[in-house]
């Protein structure tokens, strides 16, 4: 797993980042004495708890489309993506605590970036299709025709 | 990883099919004027934001399976069943968004579809493990004791 | 997939917990009358959606954990702390839908299983980052260092 080890380290920090929300949310219920089952209370509560259900959502979206951009496609780029996203989440996850309007700027450039590694997966996947069934190298069909070699 | 682009293809259509789940809350939420953090409102917004937490829950525990079933099974049936799935989400979140009813046919059909997965990664693990830690190959003793070999 | 068939093996025992937890939300759904899309209902009803809702949530978390740390680190030690982990989740379930202070003691229990999985997956993916790329064997130089070899 040498050629992955990237990818497992940008994983554990997401998982890192996951834990660092939930002891945020724990805190939350202390602080606004919202004792589990519930899960509705004051606004300020519900911002934090609804911004780590969110990024929980996301985790398992994020860590697939890591690992299949990384390894079909590029380990490097998609470990670059991966630090911009766990960045994005961490400023919407404070953007979110403080006003609901403070979690849009950081969502949009997560999604982008989510959007990203989908294209990044998708090349991926598709150049190795290509070449596993068709029997065609897409990247070399494209050289030839654009007259690069 | 060529003997997994199958399941990389899958993967990716199930991650756009989960970002077309998402866009559809967002609309369900202007149009119902149900602004985050409130996730109640009227029974048409709950249906639409439910069905997609509930493919959310779910899309882990399928990916889990179509790997875990593909890499120790076999990952034709496998990426197979796991377009099925796919079929079968697509179905449910549009029956769900017209009534609570809707849902129910294709929910139970993409149970059905999990357990099929969950059926083929156990067959898989099992063999592979009575292989590695019993030294024995179960197909083969099965084979042997039916007299076919 | 030889050498990752004890992680299989834990995973296919994770999706089952995850199922038998679904079937016991549906089943309080019945008890308690309380229909989709609805989630809110008696404290009984709650303290069982809820459970399942947290369990699910912290799938993906675990079964990342678990094949990182027995990838990078080791695949017998993550499959023993896999079980035990999936061993007190059933438990946490079990106490969360008595009471809600019935979670505690075993969430704690998850809660440290799961740090535990952390830590391996840290030191895994460091020894393998600094052998990779900074071409040092972490081991090696703590042995020298400690005059151990």
């Amino acid at each position: 797993m040498e050629e992955a080890v990237g990818l497992g380290a940008v994983t554990v920090l997401a998982v890192l980042e996951q834990a660092y929300f939930s002891l945020q949310v724990i805190y939350a219920r202390r602080k606004y004495s919202v004792s589990p089952p519930t899960t509705s209370g004051p606004p300020e509560f519900e911002r934090v708890f609804r911004a780590q259900a969110n990024c929980s959502e996301y985790f398992p979206i994020f860590v697939t489309l890591l690992w299949i951009s990384g390894v079909f496609f590029n380990q490097g780029l998609s470990s670059v993506c991966g630090l911009l996203y766990l960045y994005g989440r961490l400023r919407y996850f404070w953007g979110y605590s403080v006003s609901a309007k403070g979690r849009l700027a950081p969502l949009y450039f997560s999604s982008q970036i989510l959007w990203v590694l989908i294209g990044f997966s998708s090349i991926g996947v598709l150049l190795m299709f290509s070449q596993v069934y068709l029997n065609v190298d897409l990247l070399q069909e494209l050289g030839s025709a654009l007259g690069l070699s």
